[in-house]
């Protein structure tokens, strides 16, 4: 997985069939420092992740293992809503902090 | 996924049995901003997309999780065409303003 | 997909079980505009392409989905040859008037 | 399978129902030499991985083929902790002098 | 698939159940001309390559098509041991003079 930041969002009215209902992010890539990368990502987002949130996503076939996504041509989903990472035993981003 | 621009199509007669009938589109790749990138792709394009749209590119394993596209050696499928996208709550793309 | 170039042949007569006989090409990413770009891959070539042929290469797990491929270690095919194609309405490579 | 350094923890309450119980670990690319690359992973710890140790990562869709990660959209698992490796005979790292 | 040149091994005791018994082979990337990119991989050894072979290498989801790998969490195999190859009718390799 990917660590990413909500960046905003995608409308398409016109989908393959098995498409509809699922909302679409645009997630920007964000390095282990919390600074943002150049590289983006559209990802189906099962959990209503709001713009500003850091986020996990997974991207090919495994994007299809939740109920929301199975059978779809998705390749790319928000499994988890980040609260918290740290690297060598110091915190790198907090949720509480970042939005308070 | 990645948006993309449909900028042309590719023929092909000679082809693996089960690859009749789909049309093969050229996307560039787009950045956040709607500035083309370098990187294209060539798609299976179940939806009729025009050139000049913007579209959603599903790739590898998932693309084949369509009708058109099951049990196909197909590794990217167009499975949205975009009407807009915006970023922190801007818009940065709408196919209504562009084609107008 | 990507478009590439049929640029050569990869002899190997050491192999897991299930790969023999099928014929290995070497094949050079081509850009849209018709020019060489610096990365290859090694694909399957179930068509019989020739040397300085245009050809589409379907990657990942899609690649196996042909009589040939099925249940293979492999993970790039030539699907298709290319006759032609255009962005913006324009002819950017055709096979008729390459190879005349 | 790339090798990379364990080098951090996320921590993530709000995920996709399958999610529960899995491990996540911030993994550093390790170039062959033993020098850090910049690139990173987020990847599911089945084997208990301590900061600092090296392990190998497998990524896509053959990230769930063990039972903590069967069915789960999970692309990169730490599959190995690595003990040692060499290059042309030379030994390049090994964990007991790294560690000790 | 990739060629790539065999450089070294990995040694790891610690691993997820089903990858007892799997040699791993570090592998370096080799441009068309025969000279070493800068990538590697880490990839499961089926058919015992030596060091300064060029093998190919599958990766992703079809690296699990053989007996050895089946249901395991590998993204990388050397399906095969390269005799030789060519572009433009002209030897680039040949392993009976590269080991000469």
């Amino acid at each position: 997985m990917i660590i990413g930041e909500v960046v905003g969002s995608v409308v398409a009215t016109r989908k393959t069939d098995n498409m509809e209902g699922l909302p679409l992010r645009l997630v920007r890539k964000i390095n282990i420092d919390n600074t943002p990368a150049s590289s983006y990502v559209v990802a189906v987002d099962a959990l209503g992740a709001a713009v500003g949130e850091r986020v996990l996503v997974a991207s090919g076939s495994p994007a299809r293992q939740t109920k929301a996504t199975d059978n779809r041509p998705v390749d790319a989903i928000i499994m988890a809503i980040v609260d918290t990472w740290q690297t060598n035993h110091e915190v790198r981003y907090s949720k509480s902090a970042d939005l308070s």
